[in-house]
């Protein structure tokens, strides 16, 4: 077995195969993985954290692509975690990277990464979270999370980034309506991407009037149109993410931000590890049994769950 | 406080109140929650169940409408349950059922319910499993389970439905990659909605690239066209739900289905209660100055949770 302490270096040098390994990890649970963070943990919180959320289709990835290219420009190292929920099977992330490769994989100082758990209520979220914290402790200027779906997950992960940016495009009137009040609230910028389609200002007054139905923030999120494909508005967007930095720093926001996200951390693994040490307990022929008596009706989850816990 | 034998007969007997007071306790851990899901649980186990999922502005609200409407005209007594997992602050759920109520709100065969909990991580699947549970319990017929968001929740809570309706619309070549493999491979039955615009046979054609790229399976999910507002394709969606049931009892899929569904509950309800009893053992003051310990960055989650739980 490999051990934490042999991945550490390598890993905080910001070598690339330490930390694929290292987010493998974190993602299946190696024996070693609590080991490693405990160890990497002193060494992050440097890390610029932008989540991209919106719609399928509204050009997230492209956007995140040339967000990255416009970081390099500067260069910083990127890192960029594709969040994608909805593979729990197969291929789904496999797929994602593949898209991507053409474009910028190839660029040392990116590092990119299909975040897609199997399973595990609430792992995806914190193995991104994890993931996050590696690419910090690796010395990566800023981390792009970058989200394939619009599920509770999903929402999850953005809202306690440093900045949650929502991506829409024109012509989506009811998506709009879908992406709903939450959304709306987590967000902190708000780009129209392929804004060179007719309907932006349609979208724009949408937006504007989602907004006036949400309670009034002081960080009043700006509306930024691009044209991704083209890398048109690329710039702007940076600028007012490094704004929205700035204010956070003024007005007591990276703490809430930190502190909200070290309650998402908590609760996930908490979840997670709780559950895990639950069925330990109990013998996995036990808790197969408990699930045969579910499907078969002669025993209620709530039952079963409580004979799990009550054993311990 | 009332008790869940109050509420079992007037809920059996399929009065709205009761149904819609039995799934706030579900939502919200009321104390006599486990009590009346004993109770209930001998009662069920007839209600079909359908899942519609697709991408945002599919039109998959309009979609479950015009299905009760039809299952009405049958006699069926119906079941709806939009799970909202993008509203985790305010306003979403309300929205949804204020564009639906002009529709079929009025119907006494027809019951509606979103469902949006409020940050809980997996509590949302849970409780739209429990919702489906006490309808069932309550004599509805079919039981139709819409999802707004394509995250990892929404995918979990259709996957093991009986049968998954995945909607799609012509014109949205980027959202089949977004959709991708996880909802191809949960889909029962492909449904393109707003077939009259331009596009249909495109949609189709990558539907079938990305079913011939999945594992093959006995079932092969058929592809249908409607116009959901204009009431078109819809009885030939009914009667592939109801084949599509048919094969299901014929080759051992209806207990296949069981089986997924209750290992689900029972992993959701596990994460939660096990979370909830760690909490309850540890202390609210010891959690929150843990989160604030992984906040400020003196302490790993990892730690900060095996900390929660060895103490136990």
């Amino acid at each position: 077995m490999e051990f934490a302490q042999d991945l550490l270096r390598p890993l905080l040098d910001g070598q690339f195969r330490a930390l694929a390994r290292a987010i493998s990890w974190m993602e299946n649970g190696h024996p070693q993985a609590r080991e490693l963070m405990a160890r990497v943990w002193p060494h992050m919180g440097r890390a610029a954290v932008i989540g991209l959320t919106g719609a399928p289709g509204a050009g997230k990835s492209t956007l995140t692509d040339q967000l990255a290219r416009a970081l390099r420009a500067e260069g910083k190292r990127v890192g960029i975690l594709a969040v994608d929920p909805t593979s729990p099977f197969s291929g789904g992330a496999i797929l994602g990277d593949r898209i991507r490769m053409n474009h910028i994989a190839d660029d040392p100082g990116i590092f990119i990464r299909s975040m897609a758990t199997r399973g595990a209520l609430g792992g995806l979220a914190r193995a991104t979270q994890d993931a996050i914290d590696l690419l910090d402790a690796a010395g990566f200027d800023v981390v792009l999370v970058e989200t394939v779906g619009v599920g509770q997950d999903e929402v999850d992960v953005v809202s306690c980034v440093q900045t949650c940016v929502v991506v829409l495009i024109p012509g989506m009137g009811d998506e709009i309506q879908a992406l709903k009040a939450g959304i709306i609230e987590v967000a902190d910028l708000f780009v129209i991407n392929k804004a060179d389609r007719d309907g932006v200002e349609k979208v724009e007054r949408e937006i504007e009037g989602m907004k006036s139905l949400s309670p009034t923030r002081s960080w009043d999120p700006p509306l930024l149109r691009t044209v991704a494909a083209q890398g048109e508005g690329i710039a702007e967007v940076l600028t007012k993410v490094r704004e929205h930095g700035v204010w956070l720093r003024a007005h007591g926001g990276l703490q809430r931000k930190a502190w909200e996200r070290a309650r998402l951390r908590f609760s996930c693994l908490l979840a997670e590890e709780a559950s895990r040490r639950a069925c330990a307990r109990a013998g996995q022929a036990k808790v197969e049994s408990l699930i045969a008596a579910i499907a078969e009706r002669h025993l209620d989850p709530y039952a079963a769950v409580a004979e799990v816990l009550d054993s311990a």
